[in-house]
C-alpha cells in the first residue's frame, strides 16, 4: 500500500468534464505523485475519448509534468494495479438522458435525471455496470479507492458499497460546494471560517452553518437567502430558480439544497420544465448542445487548459472535488468534505447500512463523518421516504423485477401513481431497451403486447 | 375501579351514528352493566341531539332495558364520574367538511377529510378540543377510558395520548373491519378462522392473513382481489373504486387498505373527486344529504331501531367497534381488534412514542398489540413520511404556527407544494376562522392583506 | 401441509422426562391426531432409551390409543416426514453436567448449567449438534416445527433460528409456568383470570401481571412475595431459596425470575453451591441420583403412567409445555405461552435478529408475541449485557475460536475474569474434549503444554 | 458573545491540580485573551485555596501576564459573567474518597473511585452540587461553557447536560491522552501522524488507531502492548499493572482502556487493592500523602512554576486538556479531542440522550464527534450494562431513593449483590451522611435501627 507512483483511472474518460479533472490533478501536483492517468471509455465514446484525451495530454505537457496519459477502451487493462478509480460514465450517453427527461415531460411529468423518473432509469442502467466494474476491481486492484460521481450518485454509491461490497467507495457531488460558497458570500465571511454540517442523501440534504465565534448562523442565512427581502438566486446552473416559502424554511430550521425545490415547490418546477420541453430546451438538450460546443473547442490543438465555457456545463466543481478527495486520502489531509458514504448510524433516522451524504474530514482511511443524529419530523419523514424509494430502485436495478420497478415509480414523489406510473415505466423500458438487459423479458412482452407504447416512444424520439 | 353501574358518555352525541352506538350497547347488554348513557353536544348541535337522543331513548325502551339516557349541552356534567367516554364530534359540523373538500377541489387538489388538506384542517380544529376534554377528564373522571373515533382518528389519538397524556385512550376505525370481511369472503372461510395482522397508521395500514392450518394467505388474497382475473370492488362506501396495480401490490407483499388508493393511484382518485366536485357531489355533500334524510327518519316517534339506511353513511361498523372495545375492556374479553394505540416499538420503523394502528387483543387494561417489527423499504419509507407529516400537523394544531402548518402542507403528498400549498392553506384558514383560535393572529393578517383570498372563499362557499 | 396422521419425533428420547411428554400427548389425544411417536437417541443412551421407550409404549397402550411408538438410534430415519420434532438431548449426558458444575465449583466459581460457565460449555457442545439436526431437517422434513427444550434453551434456539435459519423453531422453558402458578396462588385467583407479560431471555426474564378488572397487580405481588412480611419461597426445585432485596425489586417494578438470584444475590447463591459441592451434592449429582431412581421405576413392567417422583426432577412442566405448544400450533388454539422466539423488535432494547423469551398466543403459524418495548435502565443494561454474552458464546460455539470463548467467559457476570477465566476455560475444554471437535486444535495444544491442567481435571473427575 | 477579556472560573480552585491548570493557560497565552481567573472553594478548602491561589498568582506574575487571579469562597460572585467555568471540586475532600475506598475494601470489595461503590457514592455527593452550580449559571452566566473534570466525569456530565439542561458542558478525562501517547510510542510514530477514534463512556472506552497511509494499526498495537512478547506497562499512575488476556483482546479487536482491568481481570485487581488496603496504602491514602507534600511545596514563596512532583498525582494531563478544550472553543481550533458529550446517536448501541466519551474536533460551538456506530456483541453488552448502571446511579443521586441506590449497587459489576450490596450501601450512607442530604431520612433510619452499621463505620474510620 505504498502509494507513490500513482495510477489513476477514470471510467468515462471521454466525458467533457475530463479537463476539469486534469486541471484538478495539475493543481495538486505537489500532493499527488501521479505516474499514469488512464482514461477509459467504450466503443460509442471512442471519438470523444480521443478528442478530450489528446487535450488532457496537452494540459499535462503544458504543466511540464512527467505523467503519462493513456487512452483505452480496455477497462481491465486500465484497472490493473490502479490506486484510484473515478467513475463519471453515462450509460447510453446524453441521448439516454434526453429520453429520461423528454418521455416523462411529454406526459407532463418531471423527468429529473437524479431522483425522478429519469433518475430511476439512470440507476437501472448504471448499477449493473458499477457492479461489473467492482467485480473487475476485486481481481485487478483490490486496494484501490473508488470515487464515484456518476449520477444518481447516492444510489450508485449505495449499490457499490452495500451490494458490491466495495467499502473503499466515496460518492461525490458538487451541490454542497455551491451551498458553501453561497453561505460564505451571503455572510460576507471567508468560507473556511465557517463550519458546515450537511446531512441527508444525494441531492436531498440540508445543512447548518456556524461561524468561528461558535454562533450558529443558519437562521440568519435562511433570512438572507429566503427571507422577504432576499432576491433568491439559485447557485446551481441546472435548477430553475423558484423561491422557497420563507415561513416553511424557517420552520424547517435548516438550509435546504437546491434540489428540494422539486419536492417543496413541485408545481412551479414542473411548469418551468414543461416550458423548456416545449421549446426543445430540456436540460439534457441544452447540455448536449453545450457538449458539442465544448468538444469543438477541445479539438483545438493549441488548447492546453480548461476552457471557461466548461463552467457553464452545470457539473462544475464535481471533478475538482474528486481531485481533492483523492489528495486528502493520499495525504491524510483531513479536508472537510461532503461525501456519500456508509451511514452506520450517522443519521439515526435512516437504515444503519444505507448510504448518506454527510460532512466530515477525509482521512487517509476514508471519510470520517461527524455524527448528525435525528431530524425534526417533517424533514425526517420526507427523507425516509426518499431512502425507501432509493432502496426499491436499487433492488429493481439488480433483480430486474417489473413489480419492484413499478413500486419504486409508485412511491417516488416526483412521479404520479396509477396509470401514469405504468405508462411512463413501460415507455422508458422500451426506450432504453438496449441498456437494460435485466428487464429484457418484460420489455419483449411490452413490445409484443403494447404496440402503442412502442409507437409513442419512436414518434417522440424522432421528433426530438 | 369497580366498574358496575356504568356511566357511558358520548361527546358528539347528536351524530347520526348514535343509533348504531345504542344498538351496539343493546346487543351487548349482558356484557355491559350500563346505568346511564349521556349524549353530549354543543349549542349548534342541539336540535340534532334532541332528535337522535329521543330515538336512543326509544331504542333502549324497546329493548326493555333500565338504562337512563341523558341529553345535555353541559360536557362537564356528563363527564363527572364517567367510566367510558367516546368521542365522535365534528368541530364545525358537516359544513366544515364541505369546506375541507370543496376548497382544495376548486383548485384541482384532493380535499380528503382524513389525511389530505381537509384532514389536516380537521386536525387543526379537533385537537385543541380533545385536549380540552382531557383536561376536564383529569378532573372529573380520572379513571375513564377515552374511545376516540373522531377523525383524523390517528392524529387525534396521538394528540390525546402523547400530548394530552391520557394513556387510557384507544382510537378506532371501521376500515380494518371491512378488510377482514373482504378477506373472509374472498377465501370463503369464516372470518374467525383467519388470523389477521394489521400494521400502520390510521387510514394507512397494510395487513397479512393466515388461516387455521398456519398457511399465510396474503399472496393468494392479492391475486384474488387485485389479480388480472379479479373484479376489484372496494368494500368502502366512501372510497372510489379504482384498481391498484397488481404487480406493485405483489411486490409489496401485503394487502393495502382502501385509502392507499390516494397514494398509489392518486391521479385517478383526483380525477374522480373533481368530477364529484363539479356535480356538487363531493363526499361531504352526499353525506350531508344522507344525514338530512336520516334525521327525517329519526324524527319518526315510532322508529325504535337502527334504520337500514344508516349503513349507507360510510362509517358503518365504527360505532359497533366502539361498543365491542368497551365490552372487551369491561370483561377482559381479549377480542382481537385493530386499534390506534401507543407504538412503544410495535412498528420499529416508527417513533417509539407515536400512535400506530395495529392488531391485538383488547384486555381489561387496554390493547396489547402483537409485535409487528419492520416493513420492507418501499412501505417503510412512505409510512414514515406520513408519520412525519402527522407529527407536523399535530404540532401546528397545538402551537398555531403558520410556518409549521405550511410545512405540513408542503410535505403532505396529497397537497402540491409551492404557491398552491400556500393558497390552500390561506383559504382554509380564512374559511375555518371561527374554529381556529390558535391561528387567529395569522388569519387576521391574511384577511387584512389578502382580500382576494377572502373573496374567493366567500364566493366558493356561497356557490355551494 | 395437511397435518393429520402426525409423526412426532423426540431427539433425546431416552431422557427421564419422556414419560411426562407421553402423558402430555395422551392428555391432548383429542387435539393431536398422532400416528407415530419416534424416540431417537444415540449409542450411549441406548439402554435408557430402551427402558423409557418400553414404558412409553405401555403408557400409550394403557390409554387405549392406536399410536405406534418407535425407538431408534437412526436420527435420519426418524426425521423423515416428521411433523413436529422436539429436542431434549444432552450431549455428554449428565456426566457432562457434573463436569460443568464441579470444575468451576472446585475453584469457588458457580457452574450454573444454563448461563454460567457450565451453561456456556453446554452451548459449545449442543449448538453444533442442533445445527446438524437442522441440516437433516432441511432435507427430510422441511415443513416440520422444531420445539427445543434443550438447555441453554435461549442460546440453542438463537443458533437454530439465526444461524441455522430454521424459522419454525420455538424454545420452551418451565420457569414462566412456575411464576404463573405462584402469582395465581399469592393473589388467590384462578391463573386464567390473570394476564401475564413476560419479557427477557431464557432464564433471565421479568414479568408483569394484571387481573381481569384491568388492574396491574405487579407491585402487590412484589409485596406479597418479596416484602418484609413475606416468606419467600422459590417455586423452582433447582434454585436455592435466597430472598431478593425487597427495596431493589420495588425499584425494578417488575417481578424477577428465579434465576435472577444468580445475578442479584450472587454471593449467597455461590456460598450455597459451594456447600453442595463440598457435600458432593451439586445439582447434577442430585439429578443423576434421581434419574437412576427414576429409571429403576421405569423398568417396572407394570408401570404405565408417569410416576409422581418425576416431578422432583426439576424440569417438571417442560414437557407438558411442549405438548401444549404442539397442540396450539396444530389447532390454532392461540394458547397464551411464554416462548423463545425471534425478537423482531418485540423488546426494543435487544437486537432485532436475536431470540427473546416473551408472551403471546401460539397460533397455527407460530408464536405471535405481544409487543413489550423498552425496559427501565437498570434492567435494560443487565439484559443487554447477557445478550451480548450469549451472542459471543454462540459465535465461539460455531467458530471454535479460543479468544472468542475467553471473551465470553470474561464478560459473563457469573465467571470472574483474569487468570480464573482462563483456568476454567482450559480445564473445561480438556474435560469435554470428546464433545468439542470445533476446539480440537486448541485442546491438543493445552494438553501438550499444560500438563497441570490435564492432571487437575483428571483428579477432580476421579474424585467425583 | 464577543469573548475577549475572558473571565475563567474554576470551582474547586483549591485543588492541588490548579498549578497545572495555570500552567496550561500560560502556555496558551496567545490564544486565550484572559482578563480574570477566579478560583472558588468552600470553607473547608479555604486554607488550600490560599496556598495554591498565592502560587497561581506567582506563576502568572512570573509569566509577565496582566491577568488578575481572584480567590473566593463566594461562588456566585465568581460565576457572574463568567465565560468558562471548570469544575474540579471534590465534595467531602480526600477524606470522602478514603471512605469510598476503605469501606468496601474492608469487606474485600473494590471501592474504585469512579465506577465502583466509591464512584457511585462520589456521584451521589457530586450530582446535587453540579445541578446547583448550573442553577447559578443560568442566572449569572447563561452563555458560559462548563468544563467538567470532576469524577465520575461521565455521570456528572450526564447529570449536567441531561438533567441540568446545560448543553454547553464538556466532560474531560486524561485517560485517552495516555493511550494516545502509548500508541505513538509503541509504533514509534509522532502522535499527530496517527488518527484515533475512541468510543465508550468515561473510564470505559475502547479505541482504534490508523496511520497516515490509511492503514489501521489497531491489531498491531494489540500485539505490541498485550501480545506474548510484550512487557505490558500501564501508563496510568493510578491503575495497577495487570496484563490483559491477549487472546481476548484480539477477539475484541479494539484497544481497551486501563480501567477495563477492573472488568476484564477483576480478581487480580481486587487482590492488589486488598494488599494496598492492608498496608494502609489505598489510592486515596497515597494521594492524600502526595497532596500534603505538594501543598508543602506550594507554600514556598519562591515557587512560581508547576513542580515536577505534581505529575505523580495521577490526574496529570487533566488540567492541560481543560485548557486545550477552552482554547479550542475560543479559537475554533478544531483540536481532535476525546470528550464526554451528548451521544445523539454517535454510539448507536447507547441511548440517544445519554452522555458518551468520543473523539472529534472541538469547534467554537463545542465538540463535533465523529460517528462511531455499533460495537461487536461482547463489547456492546458490557457497555450497555455500564450505562444502565450509570443512569440508575444518577436517578438515585437526584431522587435520594434507597431502592434505586440499592438497585444501582446490585447491577454494578464491581459490587457483589445480596447481603454485601446492602451492607456496603448502608455503611457508605452513614459514613457520608453530611454530604447526602437527599438520603437523610433513610440514613436516620439506618442509624436508629442498625447500631452495628454505625459502629463499624466509626471503628473503621478511626483506625484509618
Amino acid at each position: 500500500m505504498t502509494r507513490d507512483a500513482l495510477k489513476i483511472v477514470t471510467i468515462g474518460g471521454g466525458s467533457s468534464y475530463t479537463p476539469e479533472l486534469i486541471e484538478g490533478y495539475i493543481k495538486r501536483k505537489d500532493e499527488l505523485p501521479i505516474k499514469e492517468i488512464w482514461l477509459v471509455d467504450i466503443e460509442e465514446g471512442k471519438e470523444k475519448l480521443a478528442i478530450v484525451g489528446e487535450m488532457a495530454k496537452r494540459m499535462v505537457k503544458a504543466a511540464g509534468l512527467p505523467w503519462t496519459v493513456h487512452l483505452t477502451l480496455n477497462r481491465r487493462e486500465a484497472l490493473k494495479d490502479a490506486d484510484y478509480v473515478s467513475t463519471q460514465f453515462r450509460v447510453g450517453l446524453l441521448n439516454a438522458r434526453i429520453k429520461d427527461e423528454r418521455i416523462p415531460l411529454s406526459h407532463g411529468v418531471l423527468g429529473q435525471e437524479t431522483n425522478g423518473a429519469g433518475g430511476m432509469f439512470k440507476a437501472f442502467r448504471t448499477i449493473p455496470v458499477i457492479l461489473d466494474i467492482i467485480k473487475d476491481m476485486e481481481e485487478l486492484c483490490p486496494d484501490a479507492w473508488l470515487v464515484n460521481f456518476t449520477n444518481p450518485a447516492g444510489m450508485v454509491t449505495e449499490a457499490a458499497i452495500k451490494h458490491g461490497g466495495w467499502k473503499k467507495t466515496a460518492g461525490l457531488c458538487n451541490v454542497p460546494i455551491g451551498h458553501r460558497k453561497q453561505a460564505a458570500e451571503k455572510l460576507n465571511l471567508p468560507e473556511d471560517e465557517l463550519f458546515f454540517k450537511f446531512a441527508g442523501i444525494n441531492h436531498f440534504h440540508w445543512h447548518r452553518v456556524w461561524d468561528k465565534t461558535g454562533k450558529e448562523r443558519t437562521a440568519e442565512l435562511i433570512d438572507l437567502i429566503y427571507g422577504p427581502q432576499s432576491e433568491t438566486e439559485s447557485h446551481l446552473k441546472n435548477i430553475h430558480n423558484v423561491p422557497f416559502h420563507y415561513e416553511q424554511i424557517k420552520d424547517l430550521g435548516m438550509l435546504p439544497c437546491g434540489y428540494h425545490r422539486y419536492y417543496y415547490i413541485e408545481d412551479e418546477m414542473l411548469e418551468h420544465s414543461i416550458e423548456e420541453f416545449k421549446k426543445g430546451e430540456t436540460r439534457a438538450q441544452v447540455v448536449k448542445a453545450t457538449e458539442a460546443r465544448l468538444f469543438e473547442l477541445y479539438k483545438d490543438p493549441n488548447l492546453d487548459y480548461k476552457p471557461k465555457e466548461l463552467e457553464e456545463r452545470g457539473g462544475t466543481h464535481y471533478s475538482d472535488a474528486a481531485c481533492e478527495l483523492i489528495a486528502s486520502i493520499q495525504n491524510d489531509k483531513r479536508t472537510d468534505m461532503v461525501v456519500s458514504t456508509a451511514n452506520n448510524g450517522t443519521i439515526t433516522d435512516l437504515p444503519y447500512d444505507c448510504i448518506v451524504e454527510v460532512s466530515g474530514p477525509v482521512t487517509s482511511h476514508g471519510p470520517e463523518p461527524y455524527n448528525w443524529g435525528a431530524f425534526p419530523p417533517a424533514a425526517r419523514g420526507i427523507i425516509q421516504m426518499m431512502k425507501g424509494m432509493e432502496e426499491t430502485v436499487i433492488r429493481a436495478a439488480i433483480d430486474g423485477d417489473y413489480g419492484t420497478a413499478l413500486h419504486a415509480f409508485t412511491v417516488n414523489p416526483l412521479v404520479p401513481g396509477g396509470v401514469m406510473a405504468k405508462t411512463l415505466l413501460d415507455e422508458l423500458l422500451v426506450a432504453h431497451k438496449e441498456h437494460l438487459p435485466q428487464f429484457a423479458e418484460k420489455i419483449n412482452e411490452i413490445e409484443a403486447t403494447q404496440p402503442e407504447t412502442v409507437a409513442y416512444v419512436s414518434h417522440l424520439m424522432e421528433s426530438n
